[in-house]
């Protein structure tokens, strides 16, 4: 049934409604024509959610369009609801250790209104510089800092989330601790948009760690890397982050410029101490443990720039990877010590299927992002890197895994769900999902099989 | 319904039965019958569900008997069904920094097992030497540590949880990270038994920390105190304990023995640091810190002996209290800075009902324990500390507070809940617990008002 009024914050001009019709997924965009709202405050997304709600629009909760996992891609007769525009800490308390902010709040602006405090907001997605505090929400977001401070509902202590139909609810606390009822936190942490839409994030914020010294390894095997991993694992004091790069990655990192990184090896680890009074020789003893391991060679970033491009070069690992063609990226998660191990399982894989692959990750915590090349123009070589892409996926359940590890089931995910949770589970979760959303308007076929 | 059968581990004799009718709050075992079954192991409780819900037998989950709220009292007609034969600790993998056990673990056995392996589990109740981790979970109890590390939810990574009716589903993951589908975990974590029976807990474990110092800071007004609290919310480096206790908590603690606590006070911060390499200097600072804020005298505890002592002091304060009666004990939390306001105003309170009242609790998270005494033999004298109790609530609901911060509702706040939450609220999450338990058969009339 057709929306019979105009929307408040509706935008009509079809390039821009192009522009939030898809995501960073390879996910596609509608072929009709939607609805796209960019709320402004509270109240628009309460009259957007009752007008749905009364009319069995389906209805897309979108943030900075950087998701990987085709969550916030618009739906043809939908609405995509746009919740940039509710951006901006609101309330930062250094005694109590919390912010609040909108969810259109870009991540890197909440670190820095808490580190203008001399606090810390640690979650740091890859996309940090323009994804939002929302989305990162719907997600359950990680990044380069999970392996010492875990993932975003770590960090969140309570949300305003509006309901299908309109309602406005709260769910946590603003207290340090607090168990009154359900903590229906965690459930909308993470349940990317099926659930509700979030209008306000409150988040618990730490003391400011310092300022980081980084370690770069290069190994010339794989199990040495593994073997790398292990001993930061055991350590007494976690490395801030250990990301791992194949030699694909780095050499696609270097053609953009000169981050650092050597040429001829098998793989790298980058490794990070933040801990106050040890950063020197945090670094110091994972070069030698790392070095033990079987690196070939261990540099330690002598000062701040140094360290800075290395971690410039990290985060352009992305960018750098687009220029090899169209990707579909993955996300698997495995146990710690399985991860180059699946690397080489995936590597066998794409070999098979005639795929070309790069590896990078979160190694510290088992979380690797297989990025499978293909030609957009060519229906048999996307063919070919979606059957890789699912024999990954079902290489990672295998193995003790997960199917995604931070970005999402979204659409992309959607048929392996019922591989790792089970028929009765999916319809458990759809029965929950009912208490919240019980004409079923939000996000449609995300997550959960259509 | 009677169940038709005799239940697998069900024990008869009504000694054994009668200390397994209640739980360490004032609420009254039932003057009735109820059947007790001390499960052997996951097949026992399945079958117990299983029977439970084809004869909408209520089924009362209980681990060590050391809740606060009833929660785990028995009822009539019912089934409590004890899972402390479930203990164990099944997995402890150091790599992947993980603990797997069984949900009648005693919480310390539980802390010296990733101690052995130079990992930790941070969470510390008051009761941390007989309560157990399937209680923990069941309540999100907190303790001692959370002020640095937060409360049991940001700990436990996974579930198996037998369902009403015998499902035994698994919530979470092992895995460092993982968003797929619905984190049903955080859940159950907190709900009380209302939910579903925990059989085997996943918990994530970090490197141990150092072995603590101890400051111990003497106030002579509660505002100094308050000062004190604040600065050290401020610090860079945040204590691992910031206990407060009041002139009543100390002189009952100094009755049982020489813990080194102050005469003649208004109140004591106990504080500490674990922070490796540094506890000396944190403790100094806090000490100054503590002293500019007006504390009549700082002593840092100059060894390990010293320290233990007044740790003993502070994990007696419950025990010794009992010495003075009958009590009542709230759990009430408010934003930190408030929290010695809270006391005033509580102080008030009970002038008012005349009801003796003493003060203990985590400072450092806005988490009070007043204890409330009353004459059990005198109906009116507990009508007065019942009256006090809801004033209390009330007054921290007033303040931005919540019910309760870590005790859980049980069935003696229940009442309360509503004005926390709201109808719409709860009647939401009665809504999602039955999902989980149609027939309403686990837990009933806890938490929710019957």
């Amino acid at each position: 049934m057709p929306l019979p009024t105009r929307l408040p914050g509706q935008v009509d001009d079809p390039d821009i409604k192009a522009t939030y019709a898809a995501d960073q997924s390879i996910a596609a965009p509608p072929v009709g024509d939607f609805t796209l709202v960019r709320a402004r405050d509270l109240a628009d997304v309460v009259e957007v959610l009752t007008e749905a709600q009364a009319h069995g629009t389906p209805i897309v909760p979108q943030g900075a369009r950087s998701g990987r996992a085709g969550g916030a891609v618009a739906i043809e007769g939908g609405i995509v609801l746009n919740v940039m525009g509710l951006a901006g800490v609101i309330d930062l308390d250094e005694v109590e250790g919390i912010a609040v902010c909108g969810p259109g709040t870009v991540t890197a602006d909440l670190k820095a209104a808490a580190a203008g405090q001399g606090l810390f907001y640690p979650p740091d997605p890859a996309s940090v510089a323009y994804c939002s505090v929302g989305g990162n929400v719907a997600t359950n977001a990680g990044g380069l800092c999970c392996v010492k401070y875990g993932v975003t509902a770590d960090h969140v202590r309570g949300l305003q989330v509006v309901l299908a139909g309109g309602e406005v609810v709260r769910t946590g606390r603003r207290t340090a601790k607090g168990v009154a009822g359900l903590d229906l936190t965690g459930l909308f942490v993470g349940s990317e948009g099926t659930l509700g839409v979030v209008t306000e994030v409150v988040v618990a914020l730490q003391p400011a760690p310092a300022a980081a010294l980084t370690a770069l390894a290069t190994f010339d095997s794989l199990d040495a890397a593994s073997r790398g991993i292990v001993a930061l694992r055991r350590d007494p004091h976690r490395p801030s982050m250990a990301e791992l790069l194949d030699a694909f990655s780095i050499a696609a990192v270097q053609r953009l410029g000169d981050y650092g990184f050597p040429a001829d090896c098998a793989a790298v680890l980058l490794v990070q101490s933040d801990r106050a009074g040890h950063t020197t020789q945090d670094v110091q003893r994972y070069a030698e443990l790392l070095a033990a391991a079987g690196a070939t060679e261990v540099a330690v970033a002598d000062d701040a720039a140094e360290a800075e491009a290395l971690m410039a070069g990290r985060r352009v690992v992305s960018t750098a990877l687009e220029g090899y063609g169209a990707r579909m990226v993955e996300d698997v998660c495995v146990p710690v010590r399985r991860l180059t191990e699946l690397i080489e399982r995936c590597r066998a894989v794409c070999r098979t299927r005639g795929v070309e692959v790069a590896f990078s990750g979160h190694a510290g915590d088992g979380n690797l992002h297989p990025s499978l090349f293909f030609d957009a123009a060519d229906p048999v070589s996307r063919e070919r890197a979606e059957a890789a892409f699912g024999d990954i996926v079902d290489l990672a359940l295998a193995m003790g895994g997960t199917i995604t590890g931070e970005h999402g089931v979204g659409s992309l995910k959607a048929p392996w769900l019922v591989r790792e949770l089970g028929e009765s589970e999916i319809r458990r979760q759809q029965r929950v999902k009912a208490v919240f959303d019980p004409a079923g308007i939000l996000n449609p076929g995300r997550v959960y099989p259509p």
